[in-house]
């Protein structure tokens, strides 16, 4: 097993969780690596689920905070080991989320003495289907394990705040006509053709930009996919439109539905996928109190991340981390040094 | 090598030529089959070319006639060997097109003092891609062989004359955006939302019927196909519609591709595929002198079949086989034996 040196500096603490290999569903390693490291410190409770890890001080503070990161990454595209040059660390789950994890470490290591409780999770699966998902799996196994007055999820935004999430949901819309042969086409009846009204409401759709707690949400509405097509001589019976739909967080879940299904009214909608947004909280006093330690202003975060899984316990939640989420996921991932650097050194001052 | 018996009666013959198993590809055994019968025959001069048997009378008498089948099947689906029940014999290839070929075989053998000059042509390769097709290739090869004053094609076409038949072409209509994360959408153009207005124009398009030769042909322009999507929470920079148009056969391949690149004007079209129609030819003497023999009336094809090879050689041709089109490439593929014995009762008549 790998071993982490918590007392190297956080760059270097990185590169060494970059360089332990933890695609999706292979994260026994690291967080093997993590464990044991978190219980060489004294100050810190460790429970383990699976290869989710939980370090908690408990110093009755009256004020808890949790700061989540998930160990997994997305699979390897010819991009390891890490690699330092000119300030940046290159190499799969530096940006997403691993530089992250690494201020976490720093945090549990040298943080002693925290101004207010602290929990630590570093949780697996982040990266695949919800089921798998590290930190879902403890909303619903040890929900106290998370009760908290303010979660900072470690999620890639620039070293900076960006605040809540919005939702999303994908529908497929089918259009569903009579097959025929091409060659005697006006005995059938053309589902794709069927489909044209469908791309022209998509097409005439106008974003709602709601403005929540002084930040502009920007909804969108897209087209994902299409399908449809039995063989080139066949006029098709089916014809499938797959439909993402990313919703402001004041919108529910029952809401967002009603909203689609009455966008496409006259046509059949199935429902694939359905998450809800989570709401900045910025109004909450611990969100409010980390907002101004940060300084600088608050982005709304458009992209669903699990800032939603506290919000869906009732506690604020905000997305914090160094990165910039355009990199994620793509062959040149990389991260700053700088961006590292900053988020330790603002939550070791806010925490002391 | 299975051995083809041409005294039995025209359905028991085609009860054997079913019987040979004969997939596009696979039609070197009854290819020997018939060429093997063929040359028992003293009366004609056979010529093969690959898996195409070729069998000729030179008589002298100033008019030729070439009657044509194909020998191959499309693949197997659970529907061999044939099976004779209630006049209906069932199995692969007894519509499409084993009956025609039998009749052939029996008009080889027994009509021995023609009235007309004759060619008979079993071609392989009909079912698959132009290339390979054994009448096509013999076009090319030996543009001899076919010299005719007329041509029957025996494709199903229930025992009836279907003449001319109408073109084929396919395009792809394709539309171009820009990628972006669906969470971010206002900052991509959504292809697919981009092909509405195409499918709009298909849903709006009104079929031309034109009068030729007394016969109302109907063009047909659909959608058989759609394609677009990068990833769920992906703005897809590509979308593709697949066209197929079915032009009647007084428009030349130019022409049909001038409509099309006008109908689909602004937008990218790229032609796939293309074939003209054939024209009835009803006109000529050879083929009124048949329409006359065969009694009834005279439909137009609206699906594309060889005749146009003979087309395009200057030679008036009509479909007339046993079977239904409507069952060709299916399961349940069948021809009612009164078609086949019927198609054999009127060429021997007006060929003796």
């Amino acid at each position: 097993m790998p071993r982490l040196d918590l007392s190297a500096d956080v760059v270097a603490l990185t590169r060494q969780l970059v360089d332990i290999e933890s695609v999706s569903h292979h994260e026994e390693e690291i967080a093997d690596a993590v464990e044991s490291a978190l219980r060489t410190l004294p100050h810190l409770a460790v429970t383990r689920r699976g290869h989710t890890i939980v370090a908690s001080t408990d110093l009755g503070l009256g004020e808890r905070v949790v700061i989540a990161g998930h160990l997994d990454t997305v699979p390897l595209n010819d991009n390891l080991p890490a690699r330092l040059e000119d300030g940046i660390l290159h190499g799969l789950g530096t940006c997403d989320m691993k530089g992250g994890d690494a201020v976490m470490l720093k945090l549990a290591a040298d943080v002693t003495a925290p101004n207010r409780d602290l929990a630590f999770i570093f949780y697996e699966a982040e990266e695949v289907d919800s089921v798998f998902n590290g930190l879902r799996k403890l909303t619903e196994s040890d929900p106290d394990l998370l009760q908290a007055d303010f979660a900072i999820l470690m999620e890639p935004s620039n070293a900076a705040i960006e605040a809540g999430c919005q939702g999303t949901m994908r529908v497929d819309v089918r259009t569903t006509g009579e097959r025929a042969h091409s060659a005697r086409s006006w005995k059938g009846v053309n589902a794709i053709h069927l489909a044209g009204p469908v791309l022209a409401r998509l097409n005439d759709y106008v974003a709602r930009q709601p403005e929540i707690d002084g930040l502009t949400y920007h909804e969108g509405l897209n087209a994902t996919g299409i399908r449809g097509g039995v063989a080139g001589n066949v006029v098709p019976d089916e014809c499938v439109v797959e439909v993402n739909f990313r919703f402001a967080p004041d919108r529910s879940e029952a809401d967002a539905e009603a909203f689609v299904r009455d966008f496409f009214e006259g046509y059949d909608v199935t429902v694939t996928d359905l998450a809800a947004g989570a709401l900045p909280g910025l109004d909450r006093p611990a969100a409010k109190a980390f907002v101004d330690a940060v300084g600088g202003g608050v982005a709304p975060k458009f992209g669903w991340t699990d800032v939603a899984q506290f919000t869906k316990l009732g506690i604020p939640a905000v997305n914090f981390g160094p990165g910039d989420p355009m990199f994620a996921h793509k062959q040149d991932e990389h991260v700053p040094t700088e961006h590292v650097e900053r988020c330790e050194r603002i939550l070791k001052e806010w925490l002391s």
